[in-house]
């Protein structure tokens, strides 16, 4: 009977449930691999909580370099997060030869090309299924499922704390503050929620989706990033009045010679499947010259979903070195030589339809001086309404627009909140319609 | 440069969809794979039809035996469907050492255990991804993605023409028979709609998946099947009052020494969300002890989302040669010593919510004898409604469950037909519900 010799260094929330499945499931996995799955070491700080798993003996140990120099060990799981001791134990673990598996989406995004650099250099195999969407098979299916099809576009849900905020929101009309406090209070939100609610976690994930997409390298920093801690309920409410869901979405689309990578709050309409995606569940569709338009949909974050992703990959690596096939599937979907640099649109330059609310003063001519700015920017206005209270002498005008660029957008706004008759800050939500019309 | 030869039996729908993609997006599936897949032959008894694609001289061939014994091709994709020719053939190339891709979910179905037996013997592998659910990755996430999870139950909409037919009938309340035809006009239903509309389709993908979730030998003959000829649009508009839709569902779940494995049209809430699943689109979902619940949605047919499920399949297969790594998955997801029989409940034994429409004669005293019938069956009423109009002087008087047994909803429902105060046989839907109370 072949075994599988495993080594974990972090045994926070997920590494212990990588833990209890490795353990309680060891025979499932045994009589679906054929070889035992076993968990050697696991390397934590912290060696006196009680994780509720029963460890062997000498299992848990605090030094995570001697599990990665460890020569019985075959597979390295890091959950142990961030961009500096992780970083080193996972390219110490490829320089001895071991794979890794690793959920470490934040480290990926920002120095994913020297790590999967290091991999190749080294013939080993790294994995990242639980990087993206939790137990969702969003990596597989594009490295794998989805090899034949050119992919076209993608949109995410890929944050839960996010989708919860917005969620609630939508249920039962509070406020972004209110409904924080409470996600915090429930455990759906860090104590510092930031990397969250401003769209930094989601735009991490989507950094790596488009590298395997699109087979470019990994390119965080141009992606266009807006969170959602200016959404109002006001803006929620209106949204849905016009037939939207307001979701925190991560876009992505090929245009030929460069794409679109972006990450802000997005009305989508109720009829696309995205807009019942509620609480902190996430979603990803994808769209391919083959399939047309697929749909992946469940938990993308907590303990055992994403648990769930990493032992899936450990079991295919530990495929791989029964086969005796590393490198069978290249990590980042494109064999190395065929991985370019994509150039990402800059958000000036997309066209989408927009929402727009303004806080007007209510007096006559209003609406023209806001209607000839737009007109003067090449802005086409779709419809016009005068919805909601009145607040501090300003009553809401409301604008939906034909596609539009984003540069003439973001001038048109400037200008009009130079109005002296408008008195904050115009508010500017991006649609994402399919139906393809102008 | 290394080159896969393909060869490719049957040109119909799916298999032009293939050879499309194989031959289209060429450089692509080379920049993926490191490796050139080269469709050599197709075999088609049809030399003439033009499909749109540019072959290379001599690629187009009659004779399907000759390409499965053609000692330079690597895979073999079988597209013909049926149980006789197209099992000889796969039987053929499994025995010439030839891995194979198949869709063919009937044939499978029914003598899977033969053919998946043979490829063992010879050490072939046996891809099948689009034999369910068209373009999604089920059956990979089965064997791979969730490979640590037990899973638990799954539900599906594996049938797009049922799909497709109950979904306009919830729209506009047009009958059976009106949106059949209609969907035969439109291609969403074949001449003889029998395999679909009965079930069959859906119970031979369920036969599939069962195999795979739980380490069985197929069964297929134990799966209680019923189809949707008989839902009337009167029950999907007194579904929709109560807050149900009525999806043919596909459902398996997993009761420790035996499973439930059914099909039939099904009572499930708005907010499971199959219910928003609608026209020719399939999904499933899974429940598995570590992913908590999951759900993919697709195109679960037509040509193109189909055939990017088999060219995944291909690709898999190339790689798997590649790398030299032959039955480095199992083809039924467990290592074949594991595979056990298991069995499957008699639809008797299930215990489900259910829905009955009964006709009555409106006239004192029938509700206390139907509700004395089912009190002594110890079937439970959670309410009672009279809805709808009278046709034939009698009314329809409805009915949702606690509970309820199979076995003894069929005789108190035989025994209450078999009042005079009943004019039609009753009607009977089971619900899915997920909130676990009884």
């Amino acid at each position: 009977m072949r075994t599988i010799n495993v080594g974990l260094l972090g045994c926070g929330t997920v590494g212990t449930g990588v833990a209890k499945i490795l353990i309680e499931n060891k025979d499932l996995i045994f009589s679906r691999v054929g070889a035992v799955l076993n968990l050697k070491h696991i390397a934590d700080i912290d060696l006196k909580t009680d994780r509720g798993i029963q460890f062997n003996d000498g299992m848990l140990i605090q030094d995570a370099f001697k599990v990665v120099d460890d020569p019985d060990i075959d597979i390295i799981i890091e959950m142990i997060g961030g961009e500096t001791i992780a970083k080193d134990l996972i390219l110490k673990a490829i320089h001895n030869g071991k794979p890794v598996v690793t959920a470490n989406k934040a480290l990926l995004a920002v120095h994913g090309n020297v790590i999967f650099k290091s991999a190749i250099e080294h013939g080993v195999d790294l994995a990242f299924e639980a990087s993206v969407g939790g137990c969702m098979p969003i990596i597989k299916s594009l490295r794998e499922s989805l090899a034949g099809n050119h992919i076209k576009s993608m949109a995410g849900i890929l944050n839960g704390t996010c989708n919860y905020i917005l969620s609630r929101s939508s249920e039962d009309g509070s406020s972004f503050e209110d409904v924080l406090t409470e996600a915090q209070k429930n455990g759906f939100a860090e104590a510092d929620p930031t990397l969250d609610v401003e769209g930094v976690d989601a735009a991490h994930k989507l950094a790596i989706l488009t590298s395997l997409a699109y087979g470019m390298e990994i390119n965080f920093h141009d992606i266009y990033i807006e969170g959602i801690s200016k959404i109002t309920p006001m803006d929620i409410e209106l949204a849905g009045q016009f037939g939207y869901r307001i979701k925190l979405l991560a876009i992505t689309k090929d245009s030929g010679n460069a794409i679109e990578a972006r990450v802000h709050p997005t009305m989508i309409p109720f009829a696309n499947p995205l807009s019942g995606v509620n609480g902190v569940l996430n979603a990803v569709t994808i769209s391919g010259d083959a399939i047309g338009d697929m749909m992946l949909y469940g938990f993308g974050a907590g303990m055992m979903p994403t648990a769930s992703a990493v032992v899936g990959d450990v079991i295919d690596l530990a495929r791989n070195i029964l086969s005796g096939s590393t490198g069978r599937v290249p990590s980042l979907s494109y064999q190395m030589d065929h991985i370019r640099k994509i150039p990402v649109f800059p958000i000036e330059d997309i066209r989408v339809h927009y929402y727009f609310r303004f806080s007007a003063l209510d007096r006559p001519g209003v609406l023209s001086k806001i209607s000839g700015i737009l007109g003067d920017y090449d802005i086409s206005i779709k419809s016009v309404h005068q919805k909601g209270r009145k607040t501090k002498g300003a009553v809401p005008i409301v604008m939906l627009t034909h596609l539009a660029r984003e540069a003439d957008v973001q001038d048109a706004l400037s200008d009009i909140y130079n109005l002296d008759v408008v008195s904050d800050p115009p508010v500017l939500i991006r649609i994402e319609d399919e139906d393809g019309e102008d």
